[in-house]
């Protein structure tokens, strides 16, 4: 999540020019106020491709922000799955439709074998939403344990446990939350301490849900106590949730899934954003006793999750990822990437740390005001990066998985330029 | 939703033919036990047209059941819209988009000018779950009044407010729950005991929810004592939420919205389903005062909502709304079918009422299996239908939009031979 400092200011529309300001305005008028505007200056694109976005005049930036677009902006292969479906059948999970089960078993083949369902939904925050009822009712408890700047979602119950949100219901009675797993953290101690806690009150843990690369965290890749954490939630009878939203779908390079990076077998996984590419498709994979106990308190049915057109860019989308080696290139990439970031690091005092896995980056500056002005000045430079971690200290690179050679080494210039 | 009588019975595959029992069983492997079939014998299609959908024989079914594929199967201008979109670029509402901007105002200029702001979602479950959101936290209370058989999504939050779909959740201490508005039925006394009682225990009422065709009630087009009950939660400081998910956008043949048959000024109002015609694109329309109230607490961001193909299909589907009348023809054909199924109650002793309004016509029937014998029956007919209602008696008339005088024939045919 972008800092809040990087976005517009609606009370400043008096420094933009008038058809941008026009704009601007009417936005804010039909929109309301709880909307916000990347940049100073907002952006307006109207095309994509691969690792770029082009403004009306053509120009071109650079993008190293959007995960979504996973596979490249405007993807050939996925846009003609998607009209080709669009202009042939869009229904439901209550008819059969042999493509939906074709793509179930071949996502639960790049799974552990025992993760043996899939649930379909249109997007992360429905996912995560789900995955909580499940694993509520299978559990019959109700504490859940997350990180301490955790960001899971939009909806009423996944707001809860997303403090990174701010506002309210974070205050659940609920939840409990942790300091997110970096060196010097007993990660595993707080996750023991949060449920004796719990206990304490009265309230069985239900599930420890993580995002497997902490991205509201900071990016913090090597999660030391993890493993412990998970075994602890598993002997006070809750459940390890993996959020795999951000990190999925090859992004650490490591594989499909960041929780493999850990050695780690979840009980339940939730999938969404780079799923189809932009197309809003998201799943629960979870162990079938867990859907089991689930289906024998309530029926489920989402009227877009598994649709025919969803299922047809889910599918083009894991195609691309595995015919052109996106994981493989990921790693590559990123790897070149750390490494010119830590050559970057021995010259600069102002940067703290650098660390990641493929194309998923943090680099931890020393303060909000220094991130804040790298991220505008990229920005001039028509470059696209946000900020991330609890006082928004971390420039976040997070392109899509197409991202080259040429499109570092740019990203890397304005850095050089940018970072003090 | 159509009763659970009329799913398939997973333990009965012995019945199937081989290569359909094969997709059944690999489906229930994938899947798991929380997801339903419709039918005794699952159906499959691979072709959908106007108000028609084709299994692979090319066999022709028609479709009295989907409400989301609102303007036809596959329209092709909202095909083309979102095919041209998605070969060009899908971004997020974080950027500028001026056709975002457009539709916004487009949509928003369809109701009553104190229903100023619309925020963007991807489901009518997270349309609900966001107005709950907002409705409490400017509220600052946090009761909430539905109907006794209510449906309103599939979230933590609003399973916890639609009975209809059993299950855990439904009892949460802050929802109360009130017979459906009916002759015979005092609603607004209802609704005034539920405020009364939820005040006794401590909760102030935060809003009153209804669908505004009651379809999982069982189609009530008439909702006597709706207003009252609606003033009544107003005078108690709570607000009125119009679910339109269902009558939304023209389906009730009297304009866009189905609270407008009603004379009512809802403070928010949820839309969702035929509002991409299967995109997955819902919406929330409120007062720009409870927008307001909602920012100073949370910002909001939906990763998928109001992207630029949401929006290019929403506006295609708009567009086509308006240009082929399709809000004249409901109320047209609608007519034309209650005239006809109100002919066949005066043959048939076991039709206990008709009534709708535009092409959302509910046939209350004498028992559940007098209606699961239709529906199967139907189905033999090749023509989709389902039933609803607490008690499962009542088949629901819900086509696509473009449902023509021949199609109303076909279906009037048809339940001439099933209907006792």
């Amino acid at each position: 999540m972008i800092g809040p400092t990087a976005y517009f200011d609606p009370t400043t529309t008096d420094g933009l020019d008038a058809p941008l300001r026009g704009l601007v305005e009417r936005r804010a008028r039909a929109l309301g106020s709880a909307y916000r505007l990347f940049y100073a200056e907002p952006v307006q694109f109207v095309r994509g491709e691969g690792s770029h976005l082009f403004d009306a005049d053509g120009t071109d930036y650079l993008d190293v922000y959007n995960n979504v677009p996973s596979v490249g902006h405007a993807h050939p292969r996925v846009a003609e799955a998607i009209a080709r479906q669009v202009a042939t059948l869009t229904t439901h999970t209550r008819y059969l439709d042999a493509a939906l089960i074709d793509y179930a078993e071949d996502l639960l083949g790049t799974f552990p074998a025992h993760l043996d369902n899939v649930m379909f939904t249109c997007t992360g925050s429905e996912a995560n939403d789900l995955a909580l009822r499940i694993a509520k009712t299978a559990t019959g408890a109700t504490g859940v344990i997350v990180t301490a700047n955790a960001y899971h979602g939009v909806t009423t119950e996944t707001a809860a446990i997303s403090p990174s949100l701010g506002g309210p219901g974070s205050l659940a009675d609920w939840v409990r939350f942790v300091p997110a797993p970096r060196p010097g953290v007993d990660f595993a101690a707080a996750v023991r301490a949060s449920i004796a806690e719990l206990e304490g009150s009265g309230i069985r843990p239900a599930a420890l849900i993580v995002d497997t690369i902490f991205a509201s965290d900071g990016v913090l890749p090597d999660a030391p106590g993890l493993a412990d954490a998970v075994a602890a939630v598993h002997a006070a009878g809750g459940l390890f949730l993996a959020d795999e939203v951000q990190p999925g779908f090859g992004r650490l390079g490591t594989g499909l899934w960041g929780f493999d990076r850990h050695q780690l077998a979840p009980d339940l996984v939730t999938l969404g954003k780079p799923m189809g590419n932009g197309y809003p498709v998201a799943a629960v994979v979870a162990r079938s006793g867990l859907v089991d106990a689930f289906g024998r308190h309530a029926r489920y049915f989402n009227t877009f999750g598994g649709s025919n057109v969803a299922i047809a860019a889910a599918q083009a989308t894991l195609d691309v990822v595995r015919d052109e080696g996106l994981v493989e290139h990921a790693r590559e990439i990123g790897d070149y990437l750390l490494e010119r970031l830590r050559a970057l690091q021995a010259e600069r005092g102002s940067i703290r740390d650098v660390r990641g896995s493929g194309l998923f980056i943090g680099v931890e500056l020393d303060t909000e005001e220094q991130a804040l002005a790298a991220v505008n000045g990229l920005k001039l430079r028509r470059i696209l990066l946000g900020e991330t971690g609890k006082d928004n200290t971390v420039l976040k690179i997070r392109p899509p998985l197409v991202f080259d050679r040429s499109d570092a080494d740019r990203l890397m210039e304005g850095l050089a330029e940018v970072v003090e």
